[in-house]
């Protein structure tokens, strides 16, 4: 750990800093040759808590290469975060699924699709706008006017709206338009837009980065949060491996890793982890066994004519299909989380 | 297969390559609009090997969509391969649960583990003699020994036996104890070790590799498949990722997938694909909800005893409430899946 | 690219898309001898998309062997792209080296070593005044106050400064201050960053990914090189496997694989691919042996002090060492390349 | 190695636990001033395997830095192990090449093979008799005829043999004929088999496994030291990971930590490691900048007709034009290491 003084800190406050830390048992080393003097403390065997440290006078900042998290953390509180869209909770007591189109493509095409997921109980709606996409030659998205459109699907069909926002500089706008604000896993460590959404009031999705670490995820999370918004929910999208049948590869490991690490809810989007329409209901299914407070998938109304990810995408009866299976799974686990009573 | 010629193919070479393939009784295809001319080959019914295709003059490459497996396809064979021990079905219309110690320690661990497995409805056990370790320092296992220990258990208590057999010299000595013999990860593709285990009437459980790729587990199946042995019982346990968190990372996708390519029957190894103890319940749930024919897990009278792996195995308690909890589940799949007759 | 069609389409939606392509310019050739029909597509100058190629009614799907970058291509551009930095040429005959602190801590660290590694023949020097940083607890650089250092180090002692730039709404600050801007890994795919260093005329490193492909690392620099800024260097830093030992795995393959498919130089930073500082001097070597255009490196005057990735660091005197042997090697090389005429 | 105790262990099975210590010869010391009481255990000299010792009564649990390896540690041998095939020296003051054909295809190619490395300088030969193969429709090596071929080679051309082992059923028969035995990737984790190259009194060369972390390395080499044979080469050869456009990631980083770990020589395969042809000659002079003992390359008379990775081997131009600039570097190193003092 190294605590960075002030550049200006007065000779007393500097000698009651070093005797404190003599007087607790700590080993330090002081490094006084640059413009700004440091500490530098062996961890070990100090008994002062960060916490007082930080506070001392003529302690500018400390550097400490412990834990990347604390709010995200379990341990500094208890019971689960409810992210609240609308009548819709994220992270209470059921499950839910988020459905909708990979990109915004026409207002027909959103339209339908909006029709198909309310009609199957959907009340959040995922459909992008801003697309990143690796190809500068590739479709990227109708960009505001693909935020109107999603407006006006709220508007007539009755769901609320997550959509993608890519930039810093476009949190405002998207904010305007959306329910809830996605940052995608080519941002997950974007600092510039974690803080951004960090400031608005508004639910946030964070999906894991290609190869980000549980630790790395939780830290992007709390990115958002130390800026003040709590309403976070992480999403597990599959992982970059050696792996060559799929897309990417859905870590379903870190569902109950991250509900007992984090209060934050963990939803798991299947279709971008498996990048294969007939892997999408069965690991559906297996996210909501492991423990997922949802799910979200891509549906369109004539997969095969997407344009973009269509691959992945779930047509109008697969989708149907699915939805009733999930409803009936979650009355079992309902059912078996708290039976009836024998009478 | 197709056979890319090269543009400046000569044609007395194209002339002979043709004549060939007549002979042969190989059926064709010339294309020759682009100006790379191709011969489209129908693999079925040509006798001529891929590698002198290949050095045939006049030709540059060849373009070949077939995988290196044929008898583990769902392609040559339709209907699921149901393993039958004892009689127990796996891959039939019931998912099963294996069960037992990660290795063979004593007869007083082993014998209560059995009793405490057989209790909760398991009828085949698994229990390592032979372990493939690390370092050569570590607890390799009671070698024979512990496959008397396995026979003990079997006659007394009831359980069908799986046990691992490191080497093609072992097949032998390990089939006379065990209903079912194991090749593990590390072996994967220790050919002469499936040529061995091919050759015997007993299953044979083929775990995937830690960086195997699809393809490869099931041409490793193919090996075992073409030596007569149809009783292949394929499991996924985990693969190797940057993910810091967990031992492995459980790769459930694969299971939806090669229940698509495959006939044979898949279990998931939960304690193994996650190396810790308070995942393997969820991630059993979600191998079930995946699609799985069934879980091997790791349970041990006392977890933090164990010889090897305690960090994974389940005591008696976890092991119970996940059994009851799958019971359950499975009723449900079941009566999803085949309704009652509204009366 | 080929338009792979329907084995079932109808006459009149083949002359619908035949009828299309003749419209829009494009040459075409039907191949319709095998069982399904296919168009070969000259991919050059038709001006229908991708997208709306698939979605033609007829079109099953498309084969596209073209990749996501173009204006990167050696294809595109056969000669070397050399970006000059003062007086500086990478991409030219001599490889060179950059070298400096991880990031600007205070004046007397960074006068420090600007005189060390000018000393030593450096004329572009790194230092990070806007840090990344994983956690929200960590020091993450000086900002603009760092930026004024650094430019101080130039003026003072006459080394180029090359740092990174986080967002798109920095792009004009760290221009001010600086020769080269860097893009970092986490942001390799922040395409309004990108963008935005497209849009000016300064060199721009442009780091690979830690996840990220061949293709994708160029398809970044095609982001970049479609603003129009050609001044583009390409720099390995190691990428994310299962490896426990070091804190990336350096991927040397893609030395001569990017200087194969692409005209833009290529930099190898041996610290980050490492993580250890005693590995530093090898892989450097190694580095420029592989035919790197260069290396940049981690240089402190007192590493063990170092605010951050002090581990990776060189300090004075191995850093001394490393750049006498270079400069050897590199007299060696061109010795070899152009053997003196004997007399 | 520390045993820590339970806190509350009782008086008898503290006297029992030292009793036991004392009668298996272990040195220890009891340190008993904290809260819990420690056992420190000097590790080299107890008979106690781990295991046991973690069940012991009042034992609470082990801590144990030490690594699965020990013989292969500079820690026990500072000096390096200079591996000797007739007057060739693995791991001397002079790096090596060996070169050869992936496989032994018959007899016309071996000796112009042979023929051709022989006159570049090469003294060691590799080449495959028995290959693994994924598929079991590919060729899998001409076997024992094979081996009678390269022992052919041996003989005529004077190269020695280095071929691979599959089975430790093959070892005798392949010691036969060849000076080193080569254990692959698929088998580094094949115990009987490293038991049993153990035993000879042949070099062996170590290939890494595919995904093995560098512990897992050095444990597999311990393997066979621990039978006795200490003439043992380790061979990278490249990593899985995400990458795509390289057979294999070649993880040269490895290089310099092995060297400082082990005392055993470094051997590069960039066959393998890149799977490219065209990438070979630059991966071989890296592999030697970064300090390996040597490499090792495949060579073919007509690489485009090889039976098996045609696409890694270098033509006889190739293979001279790298031969010829190995010799020049290799010169300038030895030079650059012991610079002719001035006269």
């Amino acid at each position: 750990m190294l605590l960075v003084l002030r550049k200006d800190i007065v000779k007393a406050d500097l000698e009651d800093l070093l005797n404190g830390l003599v007087q607790s048992g700590a080993e330090y080393q002081l490094i006084d040759q640059g413009d700004v003097p440091i500490v530098q403390l062996s961890s070990e065997n100090n008994s002062l808590s960060r916490e007082r440290l930080e506070n001392l006078p003529g302690v500018s900042h400390i550097i400490d290469e412990e834990y990347p998290y604390r709010l995200a953390s379990r341990k500094y509180k208890s019971d689960n975060t409810v992210v609240k869209v609308g009548d819709l909770e994220i992270g209470g007591m059921n499950p839910v699924v988020i459905a909708g189109p990979c990109a915004v493509e026409y207002e027909n095409q959103l339209m339908k699709t909006a029709q198909l997921v309310y009609s199957k109980g959907i009340r959040l709606m995922r459909g992008g706008a801003f697309k990143p996409r690796t190809s500068p030659y590739s479709f990227s998205g109708l960009g505001v006017e693909g935020l109107k459109l999603l407006a006006k699907a709220r508007e007539e069909i009755g769901v609320r709206i997550i959509t993608e926002v890519l930039d810093a500089g476009d949190v405002d706008i998207v904010s305007q338009y959306s329910d809830v604000l996605q940052v995608g896993s080519r941002n997950m460590q974007n600092y510039k837009l974690l803080k951004a959404v960090g400031r608005i009031r508004k639910p946030v999705m964070l999906k894991r980065g290609m190869s980000a670490r549980l630790d790395e995820f939780l830290a992007s999370a709390e990115h958002i949060l130390k800026e003040g918004n709590e309403q976070i929910i992480l999403c597990e999208r599959g992982i970059r491996t050696f792996v060559e049948y799929s897309r990417n590869t859905l870590d379903l490991n870190i569902v109950p890793m991250l509900k007992e690490l984090s209060h934050l809810p963990v939803i798991v989007d299947p279709s971008h982890g498996t990048g294969r329409r007939q892997l999408v209901a069965p690991m559906s299914m297996a996210a909501l066994a492991a423990g997922a407070d949802g799910i979200m998938i891509e549906v369109h109304p004539e997969p095969d004519k997407a344009w973009s990810d269509g691959m992945q995408a779930l047509g109008p009866e697969e989708f149907s299909r699915l939805m009733d299976k999930i409803h009936d799974y979650l009355e079992w686990q309902k059912s078996y989380a708290n039976p009836e009573p024998a009478t």
